[in-house]
């Protein structure tokens, strides 16, 4: 098979992939049973339900005053980066080549934290160079640093445990705010994201189109504080890591030759609105803050 | 990307495949429900069911003498080959190619074609060149042309029924001898097979494996009664057809560069088992009987 017959194969995958399959995320206003679910899991589909948590009381309670009565005097996990870019494919000058920028990870108190990302999201006066903080650890955080909060999330999503038939690896609680973007990559899990303060974007693309996204290996390398600023060292002895290097946002560049064909899938949920996220799907994921809220941006998501 | 980077990605694709997955298929002794099914579908993975129709009507029933007394008089479609290759790849002489050969179909009386397949298995006098036949029509024969015998078989699978939302799209019987033999192909649905008398035996190949069933486009043929034997003819304005050219029993011939990196998953029918067959799975079918039978292979599956 000579190169240009394997593009072409491509095409035809890429664009009878389009023509068969919504360009939009199914919408559902109630819960699926866990068969129903399953069939979206059988599928590899994912849905969004609105209004899915909205009686949560994480959904209800959880205001800057609450959080911070909550966790006062807590420790957490802080994921700092110069611009926002944790896990992004980034250019690094020093090391003449695009490397996985790993984000400086540091501990703070959750007030210090908390009023660093409200504070950079609603005060005009904040230097627009400032660094970006963003508690992500992914580490089943809820149920670790965040515990004092679990009791106001849902230990699983009923559907969910029972379809699949068993409890969720992790609990995760992501709080930032608008600089903060996770680009575009995959996770090897089943994944449910429940918006709990603000909205998050995503951009969503099936595994099949594998092609568009143009995975490259890149060496990681971590962000570490110096003076007033960042410098990206090369982590010792890790081999490099495939990670999409087309940006859905900014079409022209990295792209393949396929990538013009992808047609990303676009969702935004508000609060309490849920995602199912299959496995292997590609996501890049950006967060705004509504418009008369506190200046930041809170969602869980159940692995 | 150059042709030997691609056959070396797909080796270890088919190696990493074979390291993560079964190489047999997995058993079990009661139905599942429909959510556990549904696990199945979503894995895209094969089962079998030992006894899961044994208490069938058809299962207690259905021998030479009941099928002759309620078939009586009644004409029956019938698939007749040279050698039992019904929709194999076939080599013609006259046209110096490979086509798939289609089956001359033709009507007779159900007696004629019972005592027909029944003595040619168990007659040693019958002729070893004898023409092999076949009633697989796959049009929803159960509800038609075998009606009567529809009252002892199950309107559907129930847990199939619920887990995919649906009623069946066909229920089709099928009744041979041992001569007759499905090559390796693959179906656009999920299949349900019950095996009521005789055995079949399934060779298995998931569709990730479909470099190693070396797919080629072929043009259809159909076989035409002349004098005492037949002849292939061409179906007019037929375009050529993919079909697996590959065969699992005879793995030297007609291999692709990765068919010797495929492990067959094999698994045999005996009366009473139900296999559950996930859409796009390539399966070869060859069926015996039983030693103390009386001479043919019955099943049903459900689309």
């Amino acid at each position: 098979m000579a190169v240009s017959d394997l593009d072409s194969s491509l095409e035809n995958l890429i664009k009878t992939f389009n023509e068969l399959n919504a360009s939009t995320v199914e919408e559902l206003f109630s819960e699926p049973s866990p068969l129903e679910f399953m069939r979206y899991v059988a599928r590899n589909t994912p849905f969004v339900i609105r209004g899915g948590a909205s009686s949560w009381k994480a959904t209800k309670k959880w205001n800057a005053a609450y959080l911070k009565t909550v966790l006062e005097g807590q420790s957490v996990n802080v994921a700092v980066t110069p611009f926002g870019n944790a896990d992004a494919p980034t250019f690094s000058a020093q090391h003449q080549a695009t490397v996985i920028a790993k984000p400086h990870e540091e501990t703070q108190l959750f007030g210090d934290f908390f009023a660093y990302i409200t504070q950079q999201e609603t005060d005009p006066a904040f230097a627009l160079d400032s660094e970006v903080r963003y508690a992500q650890t992914q580490n089943d955080n809820l149920r670790d640093e965040y515990l004092p909060l679990y009791p106001d999330a849902l230990r699983d999503i009923p559907f969910a445990r029972i379809a699949l038939g068993k409890e969720p690896d992790a609990i995760n609680l992501w709080i930032g705010n608008s600089r903060s973007t996770t680009c575009l990559h995959k996770d090897n899990f089943e994944n449910i994201f429940v918006q709990i303060v603000g909205r998050k974007h995503f951009v969503l693309l099936p595994p099949l189109l594998h092609a568009c996204v143009n995975e490259d290996l890149l060496l990681p390398a971590t962000y570490v504080r110096e003076g007033q600023g960042f410098t990206l060292r090369l982590d010792p002895d890790s081999p490099p890591v495939p990670l999409a290097t087309w940006d859905p946002d900014d079409p022209e560049r990295n792209a393949s030759p396929v990538s013009a064909l992808a047609r990303p899938l676009h969702v935004t949920l508000d609060p309490g609105d849920m995602l199912y996220l299959p496995a292997m799907w590609y996501h890049k994921v950006k967060q705004s803050c509504i418009d008369d809220g506190e200046g930041f941006v809170l969602a869980i998501n159940y692995w």
